[in-house]
């Protein structure tokens, strides 16, 4: 495993066309099959970082703003925010766009976290270290710890007390 | 649209079989799916508290700790938590069963929400009321102002310093 | 393996949402579609009650009755009704809901049978003895003999004249 | 409509290959998946009968006798037998083929019945008659009487002491 | 392997009914979803032929003219018109009709070809050699030459001036 | 319509995983799938050169000669390489990889051609000129003439005696 790896080697375009089956009685993409078009994305970025197989380790908070319409053409992009021990945070964007109309929208944000598996299934140890260059990926590599002590905090695997970061932001 | 409705009417349970697409390379269900399911189940909860067409608004942090094998059965379980004006939350609860083997063991838990839709497509105003009864429908129903808060912090639409319920958590 | 069960403890619920490619080009449900998904919901019945991997042996005459429609929400529910040396019957029920119209109709009722196979491949012998408990299971425990005896002649392996369970409701 | 149209007029083959997600955890294609493919295929023979969009009204008892594997080629022959007023019975036969080893078995055998829909969507009245001329296709249309029999008194809708044709069958 | 076969010998009929999800916004089948149908059909034939597991190995160009349409029964029927060391040419002629309007109109015609491949993976040595009976087969076995020099000048493999078959048509 | 367009704003980048469906008896992508893969992702830049819905009209000869295995990934990049009165030639290659493996290789080339369609369902007259930039796009804008006539003789609209570009090629 190589030591270090740019955030920008992780980079995925994913493309998918919204059909039929993808939509609810409005004619608008279902909020699971867009989830589970991010989780894919975001998979494949973090297979990139780290040349392991990876699984889902869990889906941070995403809101849904505005319907995408059938026959919309939807783009997704990630990137590795930052690598721990056994898992990486993932950033993925997402963008509709109406071609014949000339509308292009963004439509979502999220992270998703992906544990790195060894051939034998147990975690990785170990991931390659992530090099954020550009403001906007540095940025994303500061703010991970905190959402990492909120993900640890909503699981009840840290006490809300214990998470330093998250007490800087909503404490006195 | 009636004044009150209990929680346990909107109950809803779901049954899905793990199927060879649902899986990853190493044979365990993909997040992906998961969250697909989780959003279809709650969504039929929201619609049997509101009787409206209602569509996905947001997914709260969602953590995937135990594989899920292919050829189980997966029961999805959920009930409206707590309606507000226009949106409802939705308490999902996900259960894995290996039936030969006699294994069946808690996977998920999450928090959807969703917003009732008129037929001219916009948001209903004066959702049915939620009468919470046990104890744990209590408790999901009081905690519910707590996750909204964070949500709304989470989406960049609420300051940290003014999500008065989660600075009694986090807070010093 | 158990001595006994109640038929109770088979009791399974599926729910499943009619999509675009499940309807016909009147936009009602395919009869097929529904067929899979008894299949399926019966299926998860007899392998709660004989803990092994099971395969369809039989299904008996379904009727299709009133159209379910698009985006309509269908509920299966199924029990097994009655244990045989290597196979089991299951009575399932399906309901059609459309939810923003709270309408709600029965539309099926369903015998299918199940073979439990053991891990090399080969029929169980001596499945779990099912206790019928309700008047009802109580009713289709008895009337499973009727079908059963139906069942071998439909397939040749019985001669009408010996169905002596059909000829005390056919005959004079 | 034409007065009449021959049995063979209808004959439609349809070709399926059993893929990954239409088999079960012995890699069998599930009994669900048949169900669903036999009626596609009659509804195509019905259509081409009386040439109207056709609905299923009725499928008849059908057995499972041997298992059908992943990668398996299906063919499915199906054939109108008789037409009623507003309905039409279909026969179609199933076949199983493993290519490569060069084995080929039936493996079903059923009747499912149609209803024809008007573009009104009230059913059809007087549809074309239909000609058997084959001793197989004589045979289906004259034994079609007993088989509808059998399902009216199966959906409750005639009593067994009516059914003159099972009488004849099943009484001393 | 038989030494010899008769082209009629691999004739393969498939039937399929355009679904939603088949369609692009127009309500039209998608032009990929025909080239795949097309070319499991083919890979039956081929299959029939050689009696081994087969791949795609080329599809010559194919156009597309008329559009098929939501709820049209599209039928293949192919047939192998020249078997050669390790690959077999496929010609499959596609209908669609619309049965309530009683129209069908071929569609499409296309040759693709398929290699065979043994158990270990490697590819066949010497298919059984196909024997072309009517006129119209006698006519696809002789030109399958020109179509092979075509497919081996279009991926590069031999240079125009040594495409024997092609310059007599071409050239002056 | 905007006079001229860039071949490069016509980029797209698509990425597909392979999943058990996808694939033949050999785990091997199924060229089927291939081909509809190609033709989504040579829509979607048509429709971007144009603004308008496109249908597929053609596929150039494509040809198969490495396996990509089940859970690769699958990455097809596409780009206009001319425009014609009504009609759009796509250029798409497609790279599959084994991340764990860090293996990726370049596994097909095709031309696809699709027509632009006005809202009422004719062919666009007189699309956008596309701009040939770098070497390799001047190259394909060139030789896209060869490639034209070669589809109508194919096609059977043009005699080879008239297809002066493929002269020059193949005469001597």
């Amino acid at each position: 495993m190589q030591a270090t790896k740019k955030a920008s080697e992780s980079y995925t375009i994913m493309t998918e066309m919204v059909l039929p089956n993808d939509t609810n009685t409005l004619n608008n993409l279902k909020g699971g099959v867009m989830l589970h078009w991010i989780d894919v994305c975001g998979a494949i970025s973090a297979q990139k970082h780290c040349n392991k197989v990876v699984v889902t380790a869990s889906v941070d908070n995403v809101s849904f703003q505005e319907p995408i319409k059938l026959g919309n053409i939807v783009t997704l992009e990630s990137k590795v925010t930052r690598a721990f021990n056994s898992s990486m945070e993932v950033h993925i964007e997402v963008f509709a766009e109406d071609i014949p109309n000339q509308t292009k929208k963004k439509t979502h944000e999220a992270f998703y976290t992906y544990v790195a598996i060894e051939a034998n299934g147990k975690p990785v140890k170990g991931i390659t270290e992530l090099i954020a260059e550009s403001e906007l990926e540095r940025n994303y590599f500061k703010t991970a710890l905190q959402r990492r002590q909120l993900r640890l905090v909503l699981a009840g695997r840290m006490k809300p007390k214990e998470a330093t970061e998250l007490m800087k932001i909503f404490g006195e």
